[in-house]
């Protein structure tokens, strides 16, 4: 099964739009847990409610060693157990040679169902994640954080860079039917717009929870006609929660109320 | 003794603006060496040529833990027996708290004396490395790919990205000069252009070698008025030359006899 197949069966199954970020900070972690420990809590209280997980590989690499072994576990865990596809947030991207290289990273050492890449280097750059049909290549086009606007706002012949990014997107959907857009929920107005140019491509939609995300207007903006097409991670707003399963739900549910 | 001062401190003992790229790739080693014994044997060989080393984070990592150790044991071993500076190449980026990871990952985990950053972000994707003022953080800017052009030459008012990347990158150094430029020699035009709006600022300069870029042009348009200003990294043309030492001393001598 490919990686939106897997996506599919997960949001049929668990009838959710959720996508827990494992973020896991050492420094907020209980004393007596490894990484993978907690994870595995929260894993075990969400699986039923979410439709895929999405580690970031630099919480688990400031570890070190034992941080990227706790990761491996992860995966492991989450695809052995529950059959949930998980997404490795890497932002990876170089040119071509390098990036056959990250591709084997998150795609054979990790074995991710799922990658971020970063746009700046161009289409070759992306082409070795690409190739791989079964798994999903996810190009962050507009990002959640606040410097979004240094260089993702430039207007490039009237229209902003991180559109331009979105319909070159779009473009080489054709013949990779495997990629898909990262857009912050922080920018409702931009999903409204990337909607509109891409009724079909899936978005991830990042910032909701502690960043600040608008929820609702993305919904509103970000939705497909089938009422699918986003997949909502949230991170810290989970699985710091006094209950990470209620905190789970109640997202899952709202989505749900809204759809 | 902060990036820039170790960088100067190696340009001038070994008479060298040569960076040897360390991409072990694993199909391409002896067969009975490790990543760590390939990269001792090309170190010895070419430590008193060069000004620093440039490990590609990827060529470890496609090899799991076992690689990413082996990137460890490079970098103790270059710095602690030959104390030249090892820039990371990783192109890392990310929203603020998972840039503040990343950071952790390159300059605590691994203790690179520098690393390389994606641009695509913003500043505040690049503050947490930039925070470390004792290290340097190079942006890429013109790539040497080809795909280099599909949105790095977009135009924004009439100047590409990469040169208005390249401008908000000369403002940020009032306050940060730990930071500099990476630039593709395969793009003589575009590193004159560079080097014309900062005159002061380093550039790391890849693709020679392998990738056919032009040494010489690099060297007229890339050059100081110190004669200095420039790291001119090569890997492949380099580690698997038949005697990598020559092949280091030639690039050397070349770039000197320039200079």
């Amino acid at each position: 099964m490919n990686f939106l197949d897997k996506l599919d069966a997960a949001q049929l199954k668990n009838n959710s739009l959720v996508c827990v970020g494992l973020d896991p900070d050492p420094a907020k972690l209980p004393k007596k847990l490894s990484i993978f420990q907690f994870n595995k809590l929260i894993i075990d209280q969400t699986a039923d409610l979410v439709c895929c997980y999405k580690p970031q590989i630099a919480f688990y690499a400031a570890s070190g060693i034992q941080g990227l072994a706790d990761l491996q576990k992860t995966i492991i865990y989450i695809k052995d157990k529950y059959q949930i596809p998980v997404i490795l947030d890497a932002k990876r991207g170089d040119i071509g040679n390098t990036s056959q290289m990250y591709a084997k990273e998150v795609f054979d050492v990790f074995d991710a169902d799922a990658v971020t890449v970063n746009p700046y280097c161009g289409f070759d750059s992306m082409l070795p994640f690409l190739e791989r049909k079964e798994r999903g290549v996810i190009v962050i086009c507009r990002t959640s954080n606040h410097g979004a606007i240094d260089f993702q706002d430039l207007r490039v012949n009237r229209e902003p860079l991180y559109l331009k990014v979105g319909r070159k997107i779009l473009t080489w959907s054709k013949k990779y039917p495997n990629i898909m857009l990262e857009i912050g929920s922080t920018w409702p107005k931009e999903i409204y717009i990337l909607r509109k140019i891409a009724p079909k491509i899936v978005f991830l939609i990042a910032g909701i929870g502690a960043q600040g995300g608008d929820l609702k207007l993305t919904l509103k903006n970000g939705l497909r006609d089938d009422k699918k097409g986003l997949i909502i991670s949230a991170s810290r707003s989970i699985i710091y929660a006094q209950d990470p399963r209620n905190s789970a739900q109640a997202l899952r549910d709202e989505i749900n109320r809204y759809r």
